[in-house]
């Protein structure tokens, strides 16, 4: 039997990622991945429950990333700022794994099933996110409505992130959004 | 062979939720829901496609509302006044339907699969009102940006609705989502 490998997550990871944006995610089977990163579908099941999880590891990581970043904010920051300490931890995250990313994304994109997926977590964060806030002492609908504003700017960030050339960082990006959600909320109050 | 019933999509429709709400989503049958309603399965399925549907029956047209109402904002209208519009109109028809949306939302909340289901729609109503807003000239990240805000304050507000015992409208709670909406965010800018 093979001594557990440490870098075998990470070539399973790109093994997968590498098959599903080849040849579609529904169409990748295990055996396939475990064959590309030359492991057994046995050592794939130490480490991934199934194809899909491939995808979403790490995500228990992030919310806990997130929600510390929130409830370690000064005392003095506004809900908002909070939030956004928040979203650039989870940032920082992605930000390790670079290319990984972008080609995460666009098999995400390419299969209902797994954007479907993907909004469930992000709803996940979004209500850890909340509760975060709540214990701040933020007001229910106030903490609600932040930590929706600041996973749309996540997600948005993102997405525009992973699909551009630029030499931005994702916080850099984040930083531009939540500018523009200012803006526009502003410009609703300006009328 | 019964006579075409107007009112068989709505008797389909109240009793589909009372047995969703009294045994749950995944425990009633089709047969069930036809009998409690005094109409035939073969009713049903002239109607909806299948159990879910009768829980999403209806979302093409609150996009078609949504995303026309958000077209013939006026010209002077910011994109958030637009988007509001367009919320307000999705809004209305949610009214309409009164009780019934308090019950809908208690069983989408108690089923891991509807809610999936559920942030799915919201998705593909955000990306509607993406795109009419990038028709009306906003430029695209602005145009996410506010059409993920707006279903943000949307979602939160019918949410709050249909859990309060207030007699305040939908709407009426929409305005106070905004108003709290630009206050979070004025927060950040004051800092």
């Amino acid at each position: 039997m093979a001594r557990w490998d440490p870098d075998g997550r990470t070539r399973l990871q790109q093994a997968a990622l590498a098959l599903y944006s080849e040849r579609g995610y529904e169409s990748t089977t295990v055996a396939q991945i475990a064959e590309r990163a030359g492991l057994t579908e046995r050592t794939f099941f130490r480490h991934f429950a199934d194809k899909r999880e491939v995808l979403f590891f790490g995500s228990d990581v992030m919310q806990q990333q997130l929600t510390d970043a929130v409830a370690s904010a000064p005392e003095s920051a506004s809900p908002l700022e909070a939030a956004t300490a928040g979203i650039e931890a989870a940032a920082g995250l992605l930000e390790e794994r670079g290319p990984q990313v972008r080609t995460r994304q666009a098999v995400v994109a390419a299969s209902p099933e797994l954007q479907e997926r993907e909004l469930t977590k992000l709803a996940g964060l979004a209500s850890a996110l909340a509760e975060t806030l709540r214990g701040r002492g933020v007001a229910g609908p106030a903490a609600a409505l932040t930590a929706e504003m600041a996973l749309a700017v996540f997600k948005i960030a993102v997405e525009q992130w992973a699909q551009g050339d630029s030499k931005a960082t994702l916080v850099d990006v984040i930083h531009e959004s939540l500018a523009e959600l200012t803006a526009v909320t502003s410009q609703q109050v300006r009328r």
